[in-house]
């Protein structure tokens, strides 16, 4: 067994966590040879007994030093780190380059900061070794049954891996839901990005869900509606869950006995957040990009975490009183169903728009249909509107920005007064909407021809002397104005 | 002259910018001996033309070189550095260390980012000398006749600037706006959200100037109505300035001849952003504060700046249709009031938060209502509000959100159907007014019992295994659901 593994196996996977583990045997199960190892053996031996289990045994080969683990690759080794981002990952980089060679390629599949892996690159390269920073999504059933990949740096190691990629990878429409992204660190941003969507993506389908359930719909009954939203446009991955968890009753909790009722009135409203969604914000404020969904989503989390002063607030300050039994529920469902998809679009254009600033900012000629094409599949934001949208930045003519794609413009145009229903009636009966309601001013925003932003380049010149543009003048020509007698 | 100039000033100013100068010339003209200096001898030149001009010459004292210029200090010297943030301010340090003594204390005046404030403080402290970094507010008129002062470093460097600063800085209701904001950098993070406060002020002003001028309200009159809230509770720098502007026509711009009408509506509407914004946007998310309508001021400037996108947005998506002909005027400009009072008093809870939760993290001890209190007058968010944000932090129990004071609780509890009344009518009009919507859902959000975050955390345990808390079970225990057969 030891003797078969030596020089044998096609790629190593090291770090054996729920991550590391499902992607070896997602790769041993399409035929690969596959390494692994970890810095505590116990882990490896976990990963080799779920393998035997699962009868891929005999393409998994455990090694429990780096030495071993490196000659048991085939060259030029390729390896995927999949340890917790930061520090790990250079400790693991540290303990296998002693047996690597020139040439050989590691690939890091955390959620690592991109400036982070475009430092790795540099200083690799500067070695004669190769990296690959690689966005892994999917959580560990993705990883196990295939993700969606996103893995950027140089394009010759990306083909180098293409083989084993596009095997390994979520397969939707005959495609692997894997491209090669583009420059260093590019593969890290698009994750990032990927996962501020997903927070827009949640928090819209919560703000629809207090609707309902403000105007008295059931949760079985919610969870038919989006049952059926499931299969219609709106369908993917985030609304059949939330199907699943509003049919689910209050019975399969480890620890506890089951209960009468639905599991979901019993959660807590205090929402937790890892960082992709806050580094998702601090690069659209970077950026130069208006991404307010996407702020909105995280500034909820963040709100929701203040429960405390939120009761204290409840009992101080009192809403409007409404009568929600005046509201036709058929409609409001429809509405909201419509404010949905308006207000996902509005988020996918935000994400996007990031990373379109990115990649011109970084020079990674990131290209956005293929981000839209590998989220079909695998990860959390998997979506059926997304081959619509992989169709708008295939046309001709380069888009700019989603919402310019003639297509949905139309579908905005005519959905958005069933959007504004839904936001007015929230405004107007207290109803937290905060994504929906920016999803609404970023449309209202972006097709303004006129913005009264010349007031705040009024003000700007006024108390700081910082000049401003022209209507009747050409852009690029800056004048100042003796606005008073004390202006020079 | 220069045998006066040795030894004898009370401090030096180096950087003869628009604000050194000005600042200088605050300083001479409250009795104090100041020595001027600066890299190229031009501008100190000016600097000494000025202080003649304005009698002041015999305080005013020119150096050319960093060692004449430090010569001429007492000691403990003390400089106030006001070149451009960044590289020149570490140029700066550098040309002067030689001829510094331990103990002499360094002042940076730029808006510094706050960690390139703590890095010099630990560098030269290391050398024995003393750094206070102090953010400076009000622009060159400001600078000149007294600007609001945040000065942050060690305490007792503060009360050697003490006697200087309170005179220096403006005066309202017989105290100076000027305290000891807390540790290293903690006077530039305050002049940050100071400024980031500022862009949602301005955005919010900007929205209720939109409301008016679609409400059909001319230029002259929409000036009269701002003058007038300036005499009421409303009462600020911006509100007065806002009045100036809509009055002022097209006839005082260097390089143009004069026009008929008003100058306002000439102003491209793109408004730029030097980066303070930027920062307390990336700042609330770091921290975990939820600041949408900061966000929402920035996000503006950013789409603001797309105009091109714009336009052709404008001519493939039309918005509702509108009879503004039948809304009562004299009734939206009293709900305008009200709305801009309430989202306001949200900015402000915003931003202070995002002050309180960087004090806890960095252990700098700020006083919130002091912050309230300096902001009176000098800078630009200077408004009779404060006064009252300052009595709300000085009450015997301690304010954990300044929305949670009863008074204003009670204020926003009345307004708040006027405030619905504006957002529901932007919204049906397709009126952008992100910040004046933004303030609306943050308060929504933060007076709710209950949020639907339940939702998402039910979605993050059923897909990545996050666990949530239950409302029926303690604080701090997390529970894991089977929610299907696939599930562990």
């Amino acid at each position: 067994m030891l003797f078969r593994s030596i020089m044998s196996c096609d790629i190593g996977v090291y770090g054996m966590g729920v991550m590391g583990r499902n992607l070896a045997l997602n790769i041993a199960s399409k035929g690969f040879n596959v390494a692994v190892s970890n810095r505590s053996p116990a882990k490896v031996e976990e990963c080799i007994k779920r393998s035997q289990e699962e009868h891929l045994g005999e393409k998994v080969f455990a090694s429990t030093s780096p030495e071993e683990f490196c000659k048991s690759l085939i060259k030029p080794r390729k390896i995927i780190i999949l340890v917790t981002a930061g520090a790990a990952v250079d400790k693991t980089i540290e303990s296998l380059l002693p047996y690597l060679e020139n040439g050989d390629i590691l690939i890091d599949g955390g959620n690592e900061w991109y400036e982070e892996s475009i430092r790795r690159t540099r200083e690799l390269e500067e070695k004669g070794f190769n990296f690959i920073s690689m966005g892994v999504s999917g959580g560990e059933i993705g990883a196990r049954h295939g993700p969606s990949l996103m893995p950027g740096g140089r394009k010759e190691c990306y083909e180098a891996l293409e083989n084993i990629l596009t095997k390994i990878a979520a397969q939707v429409d005959n495609e692997a839901c894997v491209t090669y992204i583009g420059g260093a660190g590019s593969g890290n941003y698009v994750k990032m990005v990927h996962n501020g969507i997903e927070y827009g993506d949640m928090e819209l389908i919560a703000e629809v869900y207090n609707m309902m359930q403000n105007a008295g719909i059931a949760d079985d009954e919610m969870s038919s509606i989006f049952a059926q939203w499931n299969q219609g446009e709106l369908s993917s991955y985030l609304i059949e869950i939330t199907s699943l968890i509003l049919a689910k009753k209050d019975t399969d909790i480890a620890g506890l006995p089951a209960q009468e009722g639905h599991l979901i009135d019993r959660i807590l409203d205090v929402a937790g957040s890892k960082g992709t969604g806050m580094m998702t914000v601090k690069e659209a404020a970077e950026r130069g990009v208006s991404a307010p969904t996407i702020a909105a989503a995280l500034f909820e989390r963040y709100i929701s975490d203040e429960k405390d002063l939120r009761m204290r607030a409840a009992s101080m300050i009192s809403g409007p009183s409404f009568d929600w039994s005046s509201v036709d529920r058929q409609q409001l469902v429809s509405d909201l169903k419509d404010a949905l998809f308006c207000s996902k679009l509005v988020a996918y254009a935000q994400g996007l728009d990031i990373i379109h600033k990115a990649s011109q900012k970084f020079n990674w000629g990131i290209n956005l249909g293929e981000c839209a094409r590998i989220w079909k599949g695998g990860c959390i934001i998997r979506a059926k509107i997304l081959d619509q949208i992989k169709r708008a930045f295939s046309k001709d003519t380069p888009l700019d920005n989603l919402l310019l794609d003639p297509d949905f413009a139309d579908q905005l145009v005519k959905r958005q007064q069933a959007w504004r229903r839904v936001v007015g009636l929230a405004v107007a009966t207290g109803v937290p909407v905060p994504a929906l309601a920016s999803s609404l001013e970023y449309f209202d925003s972006f097709r303004a021809q006129r913005l009264p932003l010349n007031m705040i380049q009024a003000q700007r010149d006024f108390f700081g002397s910082h000049t401003f543009e022209r209507v009747d003048q050409p852009r690029g020509q800056f004048f100042h104005c003796r606005w008073t007698s004390e202006h020079a």
